[in-house]
């Protein structure tokens, strides 16, 4: 294999509040020749996820990523040489890969490394039946343990996870109210995602909606936001509640590793016997093949929608992260590199 | 009957800060005949438990006593005279009563109103057999899910709670470490409750001592103190572990029902798949007799201690409720005003 022009993002400085543009540096390399036990990726699509952050921060549940290493991020790519067994040219490959064209791969990794059926949609595969649907599911199903009847809440309700959350608990036979910020996000959620209310955080008084939605508590609260919307809820509790911690997007930009708004409100998860619960969608590897069926086949059927933000190019890559944490993107944010060969 | 002199403190304010004195006032009044189904208790014994402040500030899991009711306890009385069927003369009763010397009460009531075998020992049936143990128990058992060879930490581990979920935990297998004020309280739980080791918070630093003695990190953490304690245990926190919220004795005093120093690192509930978990000792009912069992049986082998503070006198109890928050207590705080006739 001839070598080949490798345009890659280098981490350049860890975020201070708002990630900012200056915070990679572009870099234009030449992939090294194959070792035994090795994979050349050419990336097709990178996803999108708060989290990442954190990955530039500071240690997580992963190492952060070291000044002038690549950034990350959970892609899909195509096989273009390998010299792994298994593995041959033209596979459809999913793992933590680099913000590149190319990458060199041996698989395995915390995040998991899969090859894909041959037809599989990348911005499917990426989005609902990757790690953001998976997410959405065994938070709502496996940590929130959510039941018919629940009152069940979800914050940063327009995004790519808290969207799929609110219809899976939806289909689950619960009463769902999402948090989103602007008019067009809640719309969104009550008109086309089947919610059956929705708070606009920017335009509204939070605390007195969900009193108003919520005349008997909250069952199951999904919170991707934490801050003063966390605490709201914590208000509001039904006993034997369940919080469900997914992220906390308001806080990332503000502290290393410390909520700047920590949960004041937290007493009342003793007076409601109630649980906060905090998981890595990776815990529950073991439930992913019935989440894909299960949600494969509510996509089928119309139940799920999978709404998809998307950016292009991979010049666009820093631009597109930094559309999280301005609250741009409804739905899952992708950027998309190529077609499959 | 005769009409009986009754002696009570009434609640006259509601606590700013440590409780003190003033916060109640001693009244005489006598008793009133009973109606049908009431019956007259003479109390015997009271319990103190750091929840108390709750009850004099503001709606918890039940609501704020008045100003000018009397301040209430769970107690243990003995039957003067009964229009109540089922219940006779001499019967001892454990239920919520009040700060007083006779209390009419027609049973029921949140915190459960039993009939105890006579015999019973009212200062073991207050303490390690009545809801201060049954807290330990299902709160390390069926909250913590202490599983053998689990590192678990207590808080407030010379208290009355705490020194038991301490060795119920040790009996289950796990390492169990104290932490607790000042050398004499350390002293006991290492040479006599049986803890692994014991952190004196007033004279060493909390941080650095549990990532000594918890290298692998905290798999179950029974917290009554809340605040700095609580985020230096949520910074060490191993994979999947459980943080019990049993209380918060440290955040008591300063705030109504929102947290001073609320958990800063409550992020690492997410980084770590870990759960905090709320519970009132009366959601796990069904659990009792179980518990009580299981305990009896302990303590009568020797494995469970059960260490008594105790004051006497009607008239020492706002001296002895302060007790509780000043620290000065080890084991469970009682008073005692009279034997069984």
């Amino acid at each position: 294999m001839a070598e080949l022009k490798n345009r890659q993002w280098l981490l350049a400085a860890r975020p201070q509040g708002l990630i900012k543009e200056s915070d990679f540096r572009w870099n234009e390399a030449i992939t090294p020749a194959l070792k035994d036990g090795e994979m050349l990726v050419r990336n097709l699509a990178f996803s999108f996820d708060p989290t990442q952050r954190g990955w530039m921060s500071m240690d997580t549940y992963m190492p952060a990523i070291k000044l002038g290493e690549t950034m990350k991020a959970g892609a899909l790519g195509q096989v273009v040489e390998s010299k792994k067994p298994g593995f041959a040219k033209g596979d459809l490959v999913q793992g933590l890969f680099g913000w590149e064209d190319y990458t060199i791969t041996s698989g395995g990794g915390i995040m998991g490394f899969q090859k894909l059926p041959a037809g599989t949609d990348p911005l499917l595969a990426l989005s609902l039946l990757g790690t953001t649907g998976l997410t959405a599911y065994v938070g709502t199903i496996d940590v929130g343990q959510v039941k018919a009847g629940d009152t069940f809440v979800v914050s940063g309700a327009a995004g790519a996870t808290g969207s799929v959350a609110g219809m899976i608990a939806k289909i689950k036979g619960c009463r769902v109210i999402g948090i989103a910020g602007g008019p067009e996000k809640c719309q969104w959620l009550t008109k086309d995602a089947g919610f059956d209310a929705a708070i606009d955080y920017k335009n509204e008084k939070v605390g007195q909606e969900l009193s108003r939605h919520c005349p008997k508590g909250i069952d199951v609260y999904f919170d991707n936001v934490g801050g003063e919307i966390l605490d709201n809820c914590l208000a509001r509790l039904a006993d034997r509640a369940r919080v469900v911690l997914c992220g906390a997007i308001s806080q990332y930009n503000e502290a290393q590793g410390v909520a700047a708004h920590p949960p004041k409100n937290y007493f009342n998860l003793i007076f409601h016997g109630a649980r906060m619960e905090g998981f890595l969608v990776f815990h529950f590897a073991q439930h992913f093949p019935q989440a894909i069926a299960d949600m494969s086949k509510w996509y089928a059927e119309g139940k799920l929608k999978n709404r998809i933000d998307l950016a292009n190019g991979l010049e666009n890559a820093p631009k597109t992260i930094i559309r999280l944490f301005t609250g741009a993107n409804i739905g899952k944010q992708l950027l998309k590199l190529g077609d499959p060969a």
